[in-house]
């Protein structure tokens, strides 16, 4: 019927970002924000090992709105913890403010086990994707419990709003969440308008998907993605500088809510336990306040982490041995979280590009040469070739 | 394509359950259980003023499993608690054992309101009625935001496992979800074999959807509704009577997990706070360890206490005025909570029939004679008529 | 100045109850109870290898309340979940009704570990009893960190209410802390009025401590000890059996409140992790709901679980091996947990004998010879010698 | 025996601080630094009416630590969110990392409401000042049950580690509590070396006590107290300015741990139910995220919010009428809570002096001419009297 892009990405080359003259990709840290801790060697959540992400992109369509017709603007990001594989990981999640949705979590809470991809899409097709979700591990035999008694289990999806979309229309399927999981990769991760995050506003300038990571002195990978659709533009704040009071203008052409909303997903290759991975969830709101976000109460700020440690822990009949963390060693993971949640942010805002979207809504990207200006005005500029 | 029954009922004369020689309905009490406290007139959860409830039954098909065609024995409940009205309630939830998914319950834990129905339908089929309850929101203009802006919502899902029916195939749609929504009526409640809980098991009998109501000293009113799948045979209890020890046959043919798990939801007219419906979510547990249930790892036991006091409460503008009950009148409400939902529990045992579904898997019915000559056998049965 | 007496018992031989005729001591099940499971060959929190038991039993003057001298009917309560050793255990606590206090649980709900003994007494003693628990860990050495750095803990400390003693006096000394942790040893463990529960009321009969086990299929021990403080009489049920609405007489000389409280510390050998920990101790609601409690709104229902299993787990300077049962497992722990602590709460009722306190309140053992004719009436009694 | 300075201060004039040169007092924005939002008359928490402080500040003894003897740099803090009327509030709390103690959070959790007053002392000295004020309620008849009946509470009490004192040598007493409750008034409130606070380090500095508080667009009131005592230097942000990494002189004369620990006082004039606080008390992590804090794991960094609104709403006998302020307007609110938090931290480090205390511990005050001078390399200074 209506001839909507699916861009199911299966890219393994080079970090895609916005392309600025030359070809080349540009990321936060290439504009000389001043960030802290050691990325990881794509500075992106698939530094942890066996992680693997994927996106379908749904872009069709200008103009005024028509329910069901578009303009459409939205998308579905999968993120598979250990690939194709069932092999349950530890995870755990807190909202920060709870104005949105991230279902599956009661398995979580309870048992301390992520059984599912993890999917981000849109606020009104949270539903598609969920029982797409079951059927795609039900084909894949991605479920197979070794006993081979009943099967069930509850997939994790999160959203936030695009504004930018016909989201009323319900324009995601089932086949959208099969492709993102489908095509879903390890390798450099794409940025800005994609999966999920393609409709999104964040701080007042375009928003959408982004990604960091960073390694701790004992060597453990921390990784992040973000869906950004949050935060007001006085408030914007880029390592301590305050950029959106300096850039009033660019505002998106219609009474951009400060609401918003805020997906996380951290991930650690550290064998920490559930309660050690709430920590780190809890840890996430420390980046926001840098970034000059308050949790706004039209905001749903819902963060899950998850360790890639421990494989085959979940196998549901005998006792098993485990590894873990002493809560001492926290206090490394804690500031990566922070670090790759911060950058990861800005990495999503640096790369997303102006979008006009149903009814001529536009949100305009973060101009990179002011971002830089008003850096060097504040002292903080370095120089991303030392 | 296939043709499945779609029965949403609106009835509105008399309690529908099971149809004893003269064609009289029979439920718990009936059978001469005694139970504690006062029913409304109902003996229902539309004892409490406003409440509508409304199922979709899907039964459709016998024989083998055959993935995505039948046998069919499914279907959605709806309560909503101000009927079509757009008014918000205060709500919290619980879950004793969360193997299971109970979606929209963010926003409830940070802004204590429910701003949708409450749906039950099965674990595979969550996602679409999710959707749908957005959908039919909207075109129902039951999401009429006074001041006009952008519209969004989390609806409240939740589910149990129907062993009896081809769950894979999920077979519900959008319109079962509309048809239960647009059924629900105040009065009688179906009870047994219908909406969410129609392929049930509860304590090795045929479970399915159960109600029951208290009216407290005071004068309000609490109502329950369950949707029973849960609990082990040899635990069964009734009124403290070892039900299931002295009945042992009649088991399901197959073998039946004692996994199971139950959606319980309160509601009072009582203006209550959200942290004090915490408080009666939290009560619920109570009845089940009356009836022989242990929250086992493989339930989904999730609670939901919502009040339909202080109508236009949630009006998001200006500082408004509420009536709140004292802590101290909480000690008439929590047995009146675990009073009905064992009554509710019993009720839909009792007003459940017998159902074969896939590859001839049968829950037998819970023998009404058997269970009476066992309550007089431990000096517990009661007169009905008394 | 005042003579109070402390008794600090440090028994070693046979389990101390209620003396009957003969010297013998009685607990619930000598007296025909029907009871669930099996237990360990104590039947009591001791089972659980490793764990120790002391009491401070302050019972002091007669008559009229004067406030500071008394009467005195009080106590302290320790249990020590692997002795004198510092090597802290995975815990995790539950509240049905949080009219109550348990202090330290902060460090428990972040870390997963309880780091100190766990100490019951009454009401308005929390606090000296929890500053002398740092003073005892500091003295004895128990508190050493092996890396030898600053050293602070947060020790736990519950309590309930007892009507029949100058509460209001405050009577507990440090010393009576210290009495209670060092004369704490393994073996079989007081009952009745003794240590915190000496002045406590239950169901409108005379409360105290009591305790009990049980062996899981798997050969795990499940152990538990409850300050019983709790419960109206018409709702007190025995197995079942309605004891409190066929004993309406013996009620107490003073309006006695339904609030009360009850603390229940659960103990496992089984290899847990605090997630799962959690899980026991939302199970205790479901043994009191069997018993007739309601969690009433003046009630302080804290629980509290911890494993024994991993020993040595805290060490808290490198990544460390652990064990952990499967969450499928759970299922022969959760009844477990329910019929221990049932068990345990008409243990403290069996074996705690008529106690008068301040202002001539009295509170009535509950009559054996009545409950077991009682039991045999609604064909509940079993022959204890079978 | 041994002499002990107790200090109940009573002022009534002027906001207490470091005297610089001329005798008048600096606070954090007199130095220039950039806070955004407006401060109430006060800048204080007492902004708040009704709200009284008081302090007992105990300096006792120099050299080398005996246990029991000194040096002594503790004390105790007590916030009076009534006055002494026993007129409970609605509260709330939560917990970034709970490596700390706060007593009496049961009874909030469960009923929404704070009956005693806050107190804030070390680590160790927890209990006596939780038995003291239980005490002091009953000597003072803020106790008072409008019913008569049986009377009992939970002490709020919350604590951080005073390295600086002979923290084992339990030096804080009954009497010291009731002077700093007695010694309690509305008006300007102590920071720096006084309180609770007396003995702290933050961010490498001498740390205490602080305040600060914001007026909301509508004309609410924001006001916290803070006892800070975490952080580590290197990451030490002042309005975005990293002033950690500029001074890395002026460390502490022992390996200063970056556990520390930040307890924080939240209250407001606004009529909010305990579910809004709870959301006020999830807002401060974002205060600390921008101070450069990461809630590391040794850290007890616990958050209680009231609101002084619905006088008279916890009388607990018939169903009342309060007011309730819509969730929208909780924007307004959240960023007055982190903004008045960070300034509370800073006042506290700018007030604080340099002290030495047991075995010549010394924690150095910030350098408030070394700090302006920092702020205008950023480009942050701002002039304090434009």
């Amino acid at each position: 019927m209506r001839s909507i892009a699916v861009l199911a990405f299966t890219l393994s080359l080079g970090v895609l970002g916005v392309q600025e003259a030359g070809g080349q990709t540009v990321r936060a840290r290439d504009l000389g924000i001043p960030f802290e801790g050691e990325p990881g060697a794509l500075n992106a959540i698939t530094d942890v090992r066996g992680i693997q992400v994927g996106f379908s992109t749904i872009v069709d369509g200008e103009g005024p709105l028509r329910k069901g017709v578009g303009p459409v603007r939205t998308g579905v990001t999968a993120i598979l913890p250990r690939g194709r594989r069932f092999d349950p990981v530890f995870a755990a999640t807190y909202a920060l403010n709870g104005n949105g949705e991230m279902t599956g979590i009661h398995w979580i809470e309870e048992s301390g086990f992520l059984e599912t991809p993890i999917m981000i899409t849109n606020t009104f097709s949270v539903g598609v994707v969920r029982d797409a979700v079951i059927a795609w591990m039900d084909s894949t035999g991605a479920n197979a419990d070794p006993a081979g008694g009943l099967w069930y289990t509850y997939p994790v999806v999160a959203e936030t709003y695009d504004v930018l979309n016909d989201i009323l229309g319900q324009h995601v399927t089932a086949e959208h969440a099969f492709a993102a999981l489908d095509g879903a990769t390890a390798g450099p991760v794409q940025e800005g308008n994609v999966g999920g995050g393609t409709g999104m506003i964040a701080h007042g300038f375009k928003g959408g998907t982004g990604t960091a990571s960073r390694i701790t002195q004992d060597g453990h990978v921390v990784g992040v993605l973000v869906q950004a659709n949050y935060g007001g533009r006085a408030d914007f704040t880029v390592a301590g500088v305050p950029v959106g009071k300096e850039i009033q203008d660019l505002q998106p052409n219609w009474e951009a809510l400060p609401r918003g909303s805020i997906i996380v997903v951290v991930a650690t290759d550290a064998p920490l336990q559930p309660q050690q991975l709430q920590r780190l969830s809890e840890r996430v709101p420390l980046a926001i306040g840098r970034m000059g976000g308050f949790g706004s109460n039209g905001s749903g700020d819902i963060f899950i982490s998850f360790s890639t440690g421990n494989p085959g822990i979940w196998e549901n009949r005998t006792t098993r041995t485990m590894e873990i963390l002493p809560n001492s060693a926290m206090n490394q993971l804690f500031p990566a979280v922070v670090q790759a949640t911060e950058e990861a942010i800005l990495n999503a805002m640096v790369s997303a590009e102006t979008m006009t979207g149903r009814d001529g809504l536009t949100a305009h990207a973060l101009p990179h040469d002011r971002l830089q200006g008003i850096l060097r005005a504040y002292n903080r500029w370095v120089d991303p070739q030392r």
